[in-house]
């Protein structure tokens, strides 16, 4: 009989595959669309250019990160702290997530023309070309990050001969390297896009009174490369940390739990069937010509519903199939209850988001309405919106780690076991993500029509043409702020579950000598949590600064080319684009670095003075505070932003009014919050996580206290 | 030979007693200086009148609050739940909090027209009756603290022959008492206060264009009323609770730590000597005529440098003369070092804040640069200083918590006791507070200068005399700064006794029922932490969105005003006052209910359904994170005061520039976030605690899971 251990690859490889192989069919489908007219194809390609441009620095820079860490890792390696694996994992971690990136922003920033073009026949049209890209994106994510799954799996187990407990030691370390990875693009590309928009709207919207998208703003260029660098290459490799990040996790403490491949199995496979779920949703997407807004968005939903309804089915037979043998005494039910709550929370957190951020609902209008007295309490209202909103979220995260960890244990909560009960949180977290391939489409696609929507405005092209981008992206943000939900709460739990790898990893390398609990009346733990407690303010601090910081410099030079250059307002002269870029390319490489190195130095710095007490409470107190101020900071930007929309409406005394532009600030403070430090934060928690693991040997062995 | 047990009421007494004595006295001299004019009369009177108003309606509604409090804990009391001393514990310590705030703002509208009439005869008259007030205030709070807490242990140990813990457990409640009524006082203060300020701001200065405190504006007699009942009788509550709650807490965590009277008598002593070392260095506030700001500033700091460094020297001696008997395996110096670590915390902290928020450092400068790209920049920009700043206090504190938890076991941290540690972080709580007579005397003058200016540009007085009442003010802010710190830091460090403190109680109740450890691998400890940390945020946006609601009643009623009223802009018609106070009142009175219910049931429905693990989970996440968001806030706030004070200094612009404007809503960002939210919620960390114990016994016998 063939063992399951050994189907397993046959499993992920055959589901990488597929993904890879329908990303690569659909960008072709995708390519053979007409770009349009010569003056859009300019467009297209100066954007994908600095776009290109900016990627290229933004690896040389990376590169030479990841060079360092993998000497100290090497050397940490030959002095017997590390298996030898460990650094060349780091490495395929960061190439992947990189590669996750670069491919999305390629085809989306080659996606952006056609997509336009697409529009001037009819919303379907666009829509598919879209929709095409976004998929491209989503389908190389979850390929890409169950091929290196599968090789890894393939290579330690084959050539290596390792049992289970050591493949899911090395795996983790890939994550780090995929959390480092995504920290850069997120933070550089965050940096960018918001740097490039709030200077581009600051002067050229607020100041010279120009449009949104105008040719004759400097800065439009580096704000349509922004949307790629930032919200497509940023998040292509921020979620295919997430996903690798919420498998492996789950893998590596299946086996602690039940020392088996069976347990390790489970969340490999659903995320192999989860592909081909979401890759079935996808055929779903699609609705008759003249579809209204709503029926757009019930296609979209039923690609997304039908995958995870399909693996919310199957699930129940792969955990009867994959937990047998040590699972006698946890239910297997329980374990199928814990994949379901983990996909039912993150669709509830989606519609918590959107509750509190879409202008259908009362929160978001009731904010529009507070334009009315002015800038400042718009700010108080949104601020204040954004920090009720973490209420319910955290409610249904308490509820999905309650239903995870107990239910395998029968709800006999005072006899659980904590490494059994961890793994159902760590499988929520899988189930919340097996679709993946499907929701990062929808979510995908709303960058590529914002783009097309500039390239409608600055190639002059009928103004049909640019409501019809324009419902598309709106269509995105919706789309999105479900997106958000799943990734902030599988962080959550991923987090946790990765905080029990790290202490199981200080148990296996301290053996008798850790003797203390890690209770909250230790107060290493306590002085732990507080510092984890303060990490994402500090980090939203800097990379809100920075983005501040980025901005001034791009406010300055337009300012200084409608001064100097002479025509640009009448439409004579060209601008000077590429001085923006470059200054958005400069100032975000420049600015991502310091919030990166802390994510890194601090677990360890704080391992080795106060010992693995404090980092266990470091992680979380970073979790709880992190989870908090990213959900806060997304969905006041969220609603800021759909405030002014629903002004510019016609709403509050719409466009151009005074409350219009009180409510242009608000979506200028949400700039950074909701597109630069909230995104970021989901992948910090996790870092944080992995880098404590990778060095849990140096914090154990040789701590001060 | 006496024993020390005894001698603790002598000592208590004659400290509380000095203290109200010094008060009286006080009182009577600062009430000696004229009032001035008939017009400043009038004008303190209607602000006297509109407060004391306020005050009443408030005590009204508390009033209910308790009623029904009382009788829940008298039933509770009867069930056998709770000691029969619990009910009226509770009472005293609500009305004597209510006291301190009454007692203090009384003084204080009684000294605001004297201050602006002693600034026409020079900037020294004026600080010596400013400051006159502030001691009033100062020692009436230390003074009735000490005094309750006196007459409970003489009656407890005199009359009902209980012993230490008994007592203990007693004064535990009178805590819970003095925090709800503190958060009522700071929730309801700080929504007038800032609702009126937001308001009057919002269409006085910005859409009419006329200067503030100007007598035309129909909300300048609720903004300076609002001064009062917000940062005068607030401040007093809620210092009160923070001084009550730091030595009831660490006479509770030495009984069980030691469970000698002795370790009891060490905080109640130094209290008292703390209350005579702050009475001297009240003496040193005096310096010679024609002083500069500097200088004034030095003779402030000579008075409260005096006391800390008397109490450090004095307690020395005090540490000997109580700890001994079961002390032998702690050393003495080392909770003497507790004590000085506390001590130097609260500075340290204060520095901190201090060199994020005055105008005299590099941020707050920087940011008042970002006005140069408008408001959204300014914004962004104090967000991030505000969440930056939150590093260095948490650093303090770490450090603090690590040398007064260790330093008595000789930091022999492996065979740490956690009692005995605990007693040293509440012994640390009240080494920073023990000045608090003198500190808060320092920063209690500040509201009164404000009110003294507020009555000088109404009045119409000379020029100078408002540049005086500026000078004194603006000395103000700086003092704040440092109470902030002392505020701030001890409710972190008061929150964390008094989890101990519920441990204990916890176990003490459930004896043998108390299996589990308060682990972070346990679900019910990690979701109790996650929605802990979450209610500080929900808190945070609560209190925000009343100051929203409330200020934009008072924004629709001066614009009313403004139209209906001829003759206000002109000068010849008085505007209608009386209803702008008495909508604040009404709005004020509603909007605080909801907070101070939700920090109330929260953990009593947490441990109801979760059980107690969960209950120090949640408060372990609401001490980290509300210490966070306290000081974020505050300082945020702060920096954005002192910004805008910054250009109208004549820097970037100036008053009346673009600038300006832009750091105006800034400002008023910061109302709501400084003098409502932040302070508001050092109260709520500490009311968690007190609550979680007072229903210990309820959450252990009948929880859910």
């Amino acid at each position: 009989m063939v063992k399951l251990e050994d189907l397993i690859v046959i499993f992920t490889f055959v589901g990488a595959l597929a993904a890879l192989l329908f990303a690569a069919l659909t960008a072709r489908k995708v390519l053979k669309f007409p770009e349009g007219t010569d003056k859009m194809k300019k467009i297209s390609a100066s954007i994908k250019q600095g776009a290109k441009a900016y990627l290229k620095r933004q690896y040389t820079v990376v590169a030479i990160f990841f060079a360092v860490m993998f000497v100290i890792l090497g050397v940490m390696a030959i002095l017997g702290n590390l298996t030898p694996y460990v650094p060349f994992a780091f490495l395929t971690g960061g190439i992947f997530s990189a590669l996750s990136g670069f491919i999305g922003m390629t085809i989306a920033t080659s996606s952006n023309a056609r997509t336009a073009n697409a529009c001037i026949s009819g919303l379907n049209k666009g829509l598919r070309v879209a929709f095409g890209a976004g998929s491209v994106m989503g389908f190389t994510v979850v390929g890409l990050g169950l091929l290196d799954i599968s090789i890894w799996y393939a290579l330690l187990k084959y050539v290596f001969h390792l049992g289970a407990g050591d493949i899911t030691s090395a795996m983790l370390t890939f994550g780090m390297g995929a959390s480092s990875m995504a920290l850069f693009a997120r933070v550089g590309g965050g940096t960018f896009t918001k740097a490039a928009d709030v200077g581009a709207d600051l002067v050229g919207k607020v100041e010279a009174g120009i449009p949104e998208d105008d040719p004759r703003n400097p800065a439009v260029i580096a704000d349509n490369v922004g949307d790629n660098v930032g919200d497509v290459a940023g998040m292509g490799a921020d979620l295919y940390e997430s996903y690798v990040g919420s498998i492996i996790s789950a893998c590596a403490l299946g086996v602690v739990a039940f020392g088996s491949f069976n347990a390790m199995a489970l969340p490999m496979i659903m995320a192999a069937v989860g592909i081909l779920c979401s890759l079935i949703g996808t055929f779903f997407v699609r609705t008759k010509e003249n579809a209204t807004q709503k029926q757009l968005l019930g296609s979209l939903s039923r690609g997304t519903n039908f995958a995870a309804i399909a693996i919310a089915i199957i699930s129940l037979p792969l955990v009867n199939i994959c937990l047998t043998g040590k699972f006698g005494d946890f239910s297997k039910i329980g374990y199928y209850f814990a994949i379901l709550a983990g996909l039912l929370a993150g669709v509830l957190i989606g519609r918590a988001t959107e509750y509190y951020t879409s202008d259908s609902y009362n929160p978001t209008k009731k904010l529009a309405g507070k334009s009315e007295t002015g800038s400042a309490t718009i700010i108080i209202g949104g601020l204040g919106l954004g920090m009720l909103s973490t209420a319910l979220p955290i409610v249904i995260v308490a509820a999905c780690i309650l239903v995870a960890y107990f239910a395998p244990n029968g709800f006999k909560v005072s006899t659980a076991d904590v490494n059994a009960g961890l793994y159902g949180i760590a499988l929520a977290a899988v189930g919340m993500l097996s679709t993946l391939g499907i929701t990062l489409a929808t979510d995908a696609y709303g960058p590529v029509a914002d783009n097309a929507g500039g390239i409608a405005e600055m190639s002059g092209l009928d103004e049909s043409v640019r409501t019809r981008t324009d419902a598309l992206d709106s269509l995105g943000n919706t789309t999105a702020a479900t997106g958000k939900g799943f990734a902030i709460g599988s962080a959550a739990l991923t987090a946790l579950a990765l905080m029990a790898s790290y202490i199981n990893k200080v148990k296996e390398i301290g053996g008798d000598k850790i003797t203390d609990s890690f209770d909250l009346m230790n107060p290493k733990v306590l002085i732990g949590l507080f510092i984890g407690a303060c990490l994402p303010f500090v980090f939203a601090a800097l990379t809100m600064e920075s983005v501040g910081k980025a901005a001034q410099s791009i406010v300055k030079e337009v300012r200084r080319q409608f001064r100097e250059i002479k025509g640009i307002m009448e439409g004579e002269t060209d601008p000077d684009y590429a001085t923006c870029v470059d200054l958005c390319t400069k100032a975000s490489l420049r600015e991502m670095i310091l919030p990166t190195v802390i994510a890194i130095i601090v677990p360890i710095a704080v391992g080795l003075i106060l010992g693995y007490q404090s980092v266990v409470g470091l992680l979380a107190g970073a979790t709880a505070s992190g989870f908090l101020i990213a959900i806060f900071m997304s969905n006041s930007g969220g609603a800021w932003d759909n405030a002014k929309k629903y002004i510019e409406a016609g709403n509050f005394g719409g466009k151009g009014s005074d409350n219009h532009k009180a409510a242009v600030v608000g979506d200028t403070v949400g700039d950074p919050f909701k597109d630069t430090s909230g995104p970021a934060i989901n992948i910090l928690i996790k870092l944080l996580s992995m880098v404590s693991i990778v060095f849990a040997a140096l914090v154990v062995n040789f701590s001060l206290l």
